[in-house]
């Protein structure tokens, strides 16, 4: 028998981003720090968190704010990692190359060594959210990370609509899946659709949960960004739910939040055995799934 | 531009099931023309509604139950089928073979002739669900099939838990998702865990039709069977979800309920042109989800 991996107690930091990224990265890192007082070994900040989500615009000169890895965040959140002796998932806008940027997560150890990082794979491009624009899409799959509290997999937000993302994070090995997200309310649709919007958003990740029998979380900013009838209500809601799909902890709509909460990692496999999904997957029936479309 | 499919006004049949077949059948039977008599032009039936829910143990004489496909269920929906001149989904314990039994519900047309035939794909076995001693796994795969009101794809019951069949189906073209499904609570786990084992169902559920911007309805039975303590608890709720996840109708849990409720087949394409996941799936990554288990 595997000896059990240790509980992640996990630290979800919902947070507004102002224009200045220096005063966000502040915000993090104080915000990680009382994260860190309560307790938690693993800690995960919101998608693009240095920055207000510049999507919302396609414009040249904002691939300025893009950063390499190892850089500037990633050394800095090192350093706090190796002080406080926990692990970190650090968003980045990734320049990987003159011209090649990626919507990125870098995975922190508790020695500040640089673990890993996860180049996000499905990419959006929507009104608001003109993300293709600005990000290739993610070329190394859905990786997972061995941390000291167990195997972790990092995607990001638009990746939490598609099931074959959560599937193969948890086949590879997670217990847990983080989502550090950047998702609101559009002006024009949050009173018709807003609320269906947010429950869609739960409910998927939820399955994801269920499905697989592992951890979910998401990690979502909050606060309004942008000049009026362009502007994104960003909707926190950060969560974590367990194997079964259960909210453990939520945080509110509207304001930044901290969230510490025990993932508990023997319900994974309790969860696995009572409902024994991954005993009954027809692996010789799926290979469509690798094609764009198949009705006639 | 293709001509718009006509609304699926769906017929939804929850009902008890007796040690009776024959009784079975006539309930269905009455149950079909209610919802035909509430404009109805597409019902569906729970799995296995024939009989009890014999899986809840492992005995030979049991295959008895079993009929062939066509044969005398099919035969006397058809001609029902033909008079109300509406689609029938009508599960069916199938005896394929001497010694080979399916799973399975035939998709019936308005003109009384079999459209064909889904075998389920996931077999469960577990206490008093003891599927896989009575069915062969299906090795026809996850068919869609073309009604007079659009294309259709029925999966059975623990179908339900794999995002894989949901997602070929709609790759496939269907617009509505039918599981015709018998899920209920085992006696020892409805107390602490039954509320949340039916908001996993619904929850995982609802997240097909969001994931793949389908409709997916559940016809599940309801009513105690089984002496004490080995006794199923089915559950009912049988419900339908739009292509967003919202559920625009639900039967109760236990009672018998005939749920008649519309389908406007323009939605699929609005939800989906609003959340574009089709668009952005990486069919190029999924490979590994051919394999069993990846992690190393």
């Amino acid at each position: 028998m595997d000896a059990p991996s240790r509980t992640i107690r996990l630290g979800l930091i919902q947070m507004a981003c102002s224009p200045d990224p220096n005063e966000n990265l502040e915000k993090a890192l104080w915000r990680i720090r009382e994260a860190a007082a309560r307790g938690a070994n693993l800690v995960c900040l919101p998608e693009l968190f240095r920055t207000q989500y510049f999507c919302r615009r396609e414009d040249p000169d904002l691939f300025a704010l893009a950063e390499p890895v190892p850089g500037p965040t990633t050394e800095t959140l090192g350093r706090l990692a190796r002080d406080l002796r926990i692990t970190l998932v650090a968003p980045v806008f990734e320049r990987r190359a003159p011209g090649l940027y990626h919507n990125s997560a870098a995975l922190i150890l508790p020695d500040g060594s640089l673990a890993g990082l996860y180049r996000k794979m499905h990419i959006p491009h929507d009104p608001l959210y003109f993300e293709k624009y600005y990000f290739a899409p993610g070329d190394a799959g859905f990786p997972v990370f061995a941390t000291p509290a167990g195997p972790v997999a990092v995607l990001i937000c638009w990746d939490q609509w598609f099931p074959e993302a959560a599937r193969l994070a948890a086949l590879a090995g997670a217990l847990l899946i983080l989502y550090p997200t950047a998702i609101g309310w559009h002006p024009a649709e949050k009173e018709a659709d807003g609320l269906a919007q947010l429950d869609a958003w739960l409910t998927v990740q939820r399955a994801h949960a269920i499905a697989n029998g592992v951890f979910v979380a998401a990690v979502n900013r909050t606060g309004r960004e942008g000049p009026p009838g362009a502007d994104l209500d960003f909707w926190g809601s950060s969560f974590l739910a367990d194997p079964f799909g259960r909210i453990l902890a939520q945080a509110p709509t509207s304001e930044e939040a901290t969230l510490v909460v025990d993932c508990d990692p023997t319900l994974v496999e309790h969860t696995r055995r009572h409902w024994p999904f991954l005993r009954d997957r027809r692996t010789d029936a799926y290979g469509r799934l690798l094609e764009r479309w198949i009705a006639p």
